[in-house]
């Protein structure tokens, strides 16, 4: 007999001290015992579901093929808002339809609603999707179900605005896209377009224009002083050696900014 | 030759930063390495056996039967309390019995102290059970042996006071069992008791009575306002929408409260 | 056919906020299906190649022959540093030669620099290391390749300075080499040397000697009162019972202690 060793990832806004999480393990592995069940996070900031699109979409395309991606992160529980199982790029995302699940299945999605009984813990709590529902059915598809017979096709789910729109010329208009928890800027500049140089950085809410020069790591600068360059994610990051841009600089996520060449 | 895959969990109190829940998983692993060890929570608050104990008990019951929780929240550590593996509902659950056991193994226990010495890394340090009893007695457990084989049975455990007791009519005295981390305040009603319209709450910890509608949950109202419903544990729950009850309210686990049922 | 079953363990400053863990995660099971993905820890403090060490050093020795442990503390990253494999007991490390793995590497170590493509996500980023060099070397080596073909032999790595070298006598001159989340000091003085009585403690960070009584565990005084004893990495530490001997003292890491033993 083949044992088939589905990963499922979980990332939410539970942290762990309640024993949530705890529950959707449970659930889960009692559905799939022989699923791996791994940790994205659950420190995604209460409620944000921005930051939880990006954590997922930044991992997500690391894993392999066949990767089930539970992610919570849930205001509108019991609400109106659907429960999805969505395929792309042959992985399975399962989770509210907020948005959540947008930014990592840019693509030729199939998205379903998830309505099916036998992929669902029922009685479902209105307060716990994540056990009753998402759990559930990541644990049904782990064991070997097909996440088209979770429910009736959906034919568009829910997009986040799409600030990480590719802003990839100098002189064109972008944002910060998410600042991580070392206080990186990644914004929505193409790595490519960071020519050698001192860039110029100007925003709103900058009091004054960011000169900082392009290097390809930190280390390219002495500690506390500005670098810019092309990020793991391929675009444009704004960091402070060894401290803390958005410290620096107050800018945060969505936040306008216009990049200015180095002069030739 | 069958692989046996035991799932272990882990539940403690001491964060992740300083390499003891390493060392842990380290010994599970080395005695048993086909194990599969789950994370439930390394974050109760220092010392809180109480919401170690609810932690615990919310999650272990969706995991499958089979499953050796470990959990250790153990301000005695190396004093007179016993180290104790606990059998119950086809699970086994083993650390000190302070009463962190007690609310996931309500039923028919059989528990064990843990005095065979195969049972433990020899010596035993004395401010660390959690490696060389608990992770110990779990590895060789996952790896087959049998809980009964661990020391004398032991004829009765430290319950914690019960004031999870099941109050489930209006009118009656309750209390606050638990505040998540979202702030929503879990009591000790039963879930069934509310019927729909808007429910008093009083208790000496409350500067007013409050006055709440009951939905099925947090979408049911606008964001900001308050709610009650029937909660994942089957207890109702007092939350705002988007927001925290526990810091609107000031209540804290263990306060008093008194339900009024909607007028006729 | 063989499933192995590699243990590989994490331990970054990294959080898990961001993604950046998850992507490790990722890249480590499309290379190594069958891998047994460990978190030690996220919770370094940033840039605390100390502490990481610290941490790294007291969980390896608990795990099996042929665990693979990733660390990833690297202010550095992209620099002039070197990336490395270590095998030493039979264990396989993989970090930065910044002093991270040094702890948890004495012994007669084979150290060789990360340099062969085929160990590395090509390209590499130059700011995400632990995802494009680490991850993925730790991924091929779970997978069944050797860590010598990983690249050129490195001669020495760096060591952090010894201050975890063991003073073990009465009078020697010691210090605090960690401060755990409880408080608790862990000090460079053997556990061995701690006779029964009342020790004092000095040093140039402390208002005026400490006295405490040498016992087995916190449970041999009452609540908040201090105690040393013999800890669970067999060196003598300092602590409050229920409470944290760093905020008592105001002693960090690093502070030079001198231990008188109790008068005959």
């Amino acid at each position: 007999m083949l044992m088939q060793m589905r990963v499922v990832t979980l990332t939410t806004d539970f942290g762990t001290v309640d024993g949530y999480v705890g529950a959707m393990k449970g659930v889960i592995l009692s559905a799939a015992p022989g699923a791996v069940v791994v940790d994205l996070t659950h420190d995604i900031p209460r409620h944000d579901v921005n930051a939880g699109a990006f954590a997922l979409a930044q991992a997500a395309r690391y894993f392999p093929t066949g990767t089930i991606h539970v992610a919570v992160v849930d205001p509108g529980v019991g609400g109106e808002r659907l429960d999805l199982v969505v395929e792309v790029h042959g992985q399975t995302f399962i989770g509210p339809d907020n948005g959540l699940l947008s930014l990592a299945t840019r693509g030729p999605r199939a998205a379903h609603r998830i309505a099916n009984a036998a992929f669902q813990r029922v009685p479902v709590s209105p307060t716990f999707h994540g056990r009753d529902v998402f759990a559930a059915a990541a644990g049904r598809i782990a064991a070997g179900a097909l996440a088209r017979d979770a429910g009736p096709v959906v034919p568009a789910i829910l997009d986040l605005a799409d600030n990480a729109r590719r802003a990839d010329g100098p002189g064109e208009a972008g944002v910060v896209v998410h600042v991580d928890v070392f206080g990186n800027l990644i914004t929505s500049f193409e790595g490519r377009m960071l020519t050698p140089g001192t860039w110029t950085f100007e925003g709103p809410d900058l009091t004054a224009p960011l000169r900082v020069p392009a290097g390809r790591t930190y280390a390219d600068v002495a500690p506390g002083e500005l670098v810019t360059y092309a990020g793991s994610a391929g675009l444009v990051e704004i960091a402070v050696r060894e401290g803390s841009a958005g410290a620096r600089t107050g800018l945060r996520r969505g936040a306008s900014l216009r990049a200015t060449e180095p002069p030739a």
